[in-house]
């Protein structure tokens, strides 16, 4: 007799892989019938932690095909069981799976979640700028899918004194990734093109690849300067901020304790 | 002879106390001299999760009062060692701990975060309207703190086609918390004053308590529907999320599908 309810769960993995599960999550693993990984919307290291794997030594990898135009044979397989989904990152702020959720629940299914770290917080705590302060994210996308959608939100932020997170493109079949340095120079042109003094090249930026991970990098200042650090070396995930025009006075000191940036074109607020 | 080194880990906890701790904490906090839990920023199940005592029978609990005006003695009896303190939320997304990570690069110790997950990023995700089309966070004060502020921030977001999160304020040695009916009517307030039509009655509002644990309560409509549910039994932390005047339609549909909304005062881009 299968189960009279489905449920399906949402698990986020947070920013460096199975490591990053919380213990919660061994809990209602060891409940489940069936686990999956998606493994198509960021890079995950491949090993399952000790701890994980007594639990699940067998863990099924969702490719995007599995998912995307195919949801409602995913779902079919799994109705009356108990499944869960482990995600990237916390598990509805890439709109990717939301379609998975809204799916199953027209079909009745229970979901639940498991929140963890996404880049869209993280990036302010490491940062030393106020999360407070952001405005609206935005994804800035490789060049041959050049849009002007990147400089026009760090218009908007700009004009209500808010920073702006600007998440780089990456390309998962093919490895493919977009630097700091190229979504700076993609600014400038934009720049160059529409000189509205949206972003130039004294403005501060904080340049960010593999938040969360043992590899991570941080360097902040003009954008001019962080787009001299070899920044594909370190490789992906990356992205940049493009702080405000004014600092809260606690940022200039973060900043300048943590990074130790010189502020020459940069507004402070007491 | 102590360590040349002194390190110091900021780890944040995520949204449901030590249980939502990362499994790559367990093996930093094997390694620690010291391992102290911070209880002043946010309500905590006193529960130590049986995995972590294993590791740790005993974790000393921080208060305001150790931190505060007394960091440069904090830091003084870490010196030389290897500690840990965990951290609600993630570390330094509330600008509470950040003063301390300061002072503690000052003296040379060795600073390192475990990102968690933080209401920041899990409203947006819990919710389904799109993490990217959040601007500004603010908190709302107390009553007998009043201040304009919130609604300043809301009217700035809402020029820039943002939702608003508002974080409603809490007051851990008191017990006291504000709950979303108090904030809807704080803001209604405000408009009564102000007549700018930034919060009105049938405006778009999601409400959060609890979000993370096994207590979360969601629920989404107009204002004046909001506010009559019964909020304060739920219990803190409560938050409240203006919608922008329009919505995506991918949201308008997950905001359908997920809290059975009527969407009669918004616009929706296609």
């Amino acid at each position: 007799m299968p189960k009279a309810e489905t449920e399906l769960f949402f698990i986020g993995m947070g920013l460096s892989g199975l490591n990053s599960c919380t213990l919660e999550t061994l809990d209602i693993l060891e409940k489940m019938d069936k686990v999956f990984v998606e493994q198509y919307t960021n890079f995950i290291p491949e090993e399952i932690p000790p701890l994980l794997k007594h639990i699940r030594p067998e863990i099924s990898i969702l490719t995007r095909k599995d998912l995307e135009n195919n949801d409602q044979l995913f779902l079919e397989n799994i109705k009356g069981k108990s499944s869960a989904i482990l995600i990237p990152g916390d598990p509805f702020v890439a709109t990717t799976h939301n379609s998975l959720r809204l799916a199953a629940i027209q079909r009745g299914f229970t979901c639940r979640i498991v929140h963890n770290a996404s880049i869209i917080s993280a990036a302010a705590s490491v940062s030393g700028l106020s999360s407070y302060r952001f405005g609206r994210t935005v994804t800035c996308p490789f060049p041959h899918n050049a849009s002007e959608f990147p400089y026009e939100i760090i218009k908007l932020n700009k004009q209500i004194g808010a920073h702006t997170l600007v998440l780089l493109d990456i390309e998962l079949s093919t490895g493919e990734f977009l630097t700091v340095n190229e979504a700076i120079s993609i600014l400038l042109e934009l720049e160059e093109k529409r000189k509205e003094k949206i972003f130039t090249k004294p403005d501060l930026v904080v340049g960010l690849a593999q938040i969360g991970t043992k590899n991570e990098a941080i360097s902040a200042g003009a954008a001019e300067e962080v787009m001299t650090l070899a920044w594909r070396k370190i490789g992906p995930p990356q992205a940049l901020i493009a702080c405000a025009k004014s600092l809260h006075f606690t940022e200039e000191e973060t900043l300048k304790t943590l990074w130790k940036v010189r502020l020459s074109n940069q507004r402070v607020d007491k």
